[in-house]
């Protein structure tokens, strides 16, 4: 009862936490009032939006409109907050790997009720955790940050949505694997920010 | 009736003046034949492609081949007048004043015959308007022009479709509504260019 | 017989050649172990993914995850193998090649299942053929190859889906159309390869 009234404010709470992360990209971007807010909204619902599309469902937001309109009210805070004092960084990276944490998760339940196996689960889990970053970057003409070196970011989201196919189907319950998954999640990625935790790079070395 | 006879011409005229923009663009970044194509029919259809994805309609060019056949003949029309003249740069603002106003407008109504709210139809009339153009920009590996700053572009089409939508709302006739959307946007827009206007940028301050 | 069991082969090996391409491009861009997979996943399944959501199919490597287990394969072991040897760049342009003139007639013919006209099989395998590199390219923030100049690349496919199209609307066998329309597409590319053919490039002459 009590964790199932606590989702949809988690639910918020990570679109609006997205939409501040975009919010910060289009602000060291110099870009104009109107490019701050569609850079937020694009990073935070990019993710699900690919999904549904994957899935043949219609994008979340155009469902329920509340989604924009947390997403307006973020972005238009964070550009006020910004004016007088500096973004709280430790705070946002924390509250991100939160927001990944969920996002993942609830984007492979998606995916299960559409009735896909659990490689698929984890694909799609991963793609609403972290696509959204990936559309931000390429608007600002990055190459993104999560294929850039020394970012356990999709890996954590893979971690985290295998974690959860896998205990499913040694049979513990939907909660408590997804609440398993979510831990794994937020932790892979606050152990990769405190100890700078990184993969390994592959380069090609043309000259042998 | 007349209005209605004239919806398709508009419609063409609409998509050939974002094709040629887009040859142009194409043209800047010295893209081959085939490349020039491509980007013209990107222009042309991105924005009405991604609507039509996101309100899980066939893209509107798959049903009709016409669209395609008018990029395609605009685009060459394009490249062989430059060869011989400058191209008309300031007609050419003005007609993608047009351009815009038509798509958004109509975005927007094809959003509310699929049933959807105020919010999402404006958000849909924008993305018909101004989509094509950012991943014309983002193919040339530039950042977005509608997020640079000093552009009145996707600004104009949200006042217009909004207006749109608060008129509808408060009774007036549909023709009227949509009448006056596209006047406010293509008003916009041309003062914006005419005055050089612009929203003012946010940058965020590193040093504070 | 032989023929119908050659394909899902031809399937596969046209998907593991796209990823190794996606694989070497990452690494020259010196992305880490994730994504360099990310990328191979992209590029080879990009062309078919953007095709099956235009055609409002479920994305075809959802339906059957064969697709994902042969891509990652195929990834790690194109980075196991540049650990200890160069790439065979020309063994891969020919496999590209190869795997070009599939994905695009392949494309062409699932369009066609779905009741479109020729004009839009052509469209349809051209992006099944290409997309996925241009993705690869956008996702590395360059501009994408099949745009840049001296690259008859999608010229090859439109011309190969365009032969297997005007083919069979003259009454050649299914069959004999396709196997004619790839000869085209992987002739045309390995000429271009071998003799360093290209388009006609347009550029605006801004001073005149």
């Amino acid at each position: 009862m009590t964790a199932a009234a606590l989702l949809p404010i988690l639910d918020l709470v990570g679109v609006a936490v997205f939409a501040i992360s975009g919010a910060l990209a289009a602000g060291r971007k110099s870009l104009d009032l109107l490019g701050v807010i569609v850079i937020a909204i694009v990073t935070s619902v990019g993710g699900g939006t690919l999904r549904d599309l994957l899935l043949d469902r219609t994008a979340f937001w155009i469902v329920n409109p509340k989604y924009l309109v947390t997403i307006i009210v973020a972005a238009l805070a964070t550009m006020a907050y910004v004016r007088f004092r500096r973004p709280p960084d430790k705070a946002l990276q924390v509250a991100d790997a939160l927001g990944l944490a969920f996002f993942a998760i609830s984007g492979a339940q998606i995916a299960e009720t559409s009735g896909t196996g659990g490689l698929i689960a984890v694909v799609m889990g991963t793609i609403t955790g972290v696509f959204g970053g990936v559309l931000r970057d390429v608007l600002c003409a990055e190459i993104p940050m999560i294929l850039r070196k020394g970012n356990i970011y999709a890996t954590a989201a893979i971690a985290g949505t295998s974690a959860y196919v896998v205990l499913q189907d040694a049979g513990v319950a939907r909660l408590w694997s997804a609440a398993a998954g979510m831990l794994v999640i937020a932790g892979l990625r606050l152990a990769a920010i405190i100890w700078s935790l990184s993969l390994p790079v592959f380069t090609i070395n043309e000259r042998r």
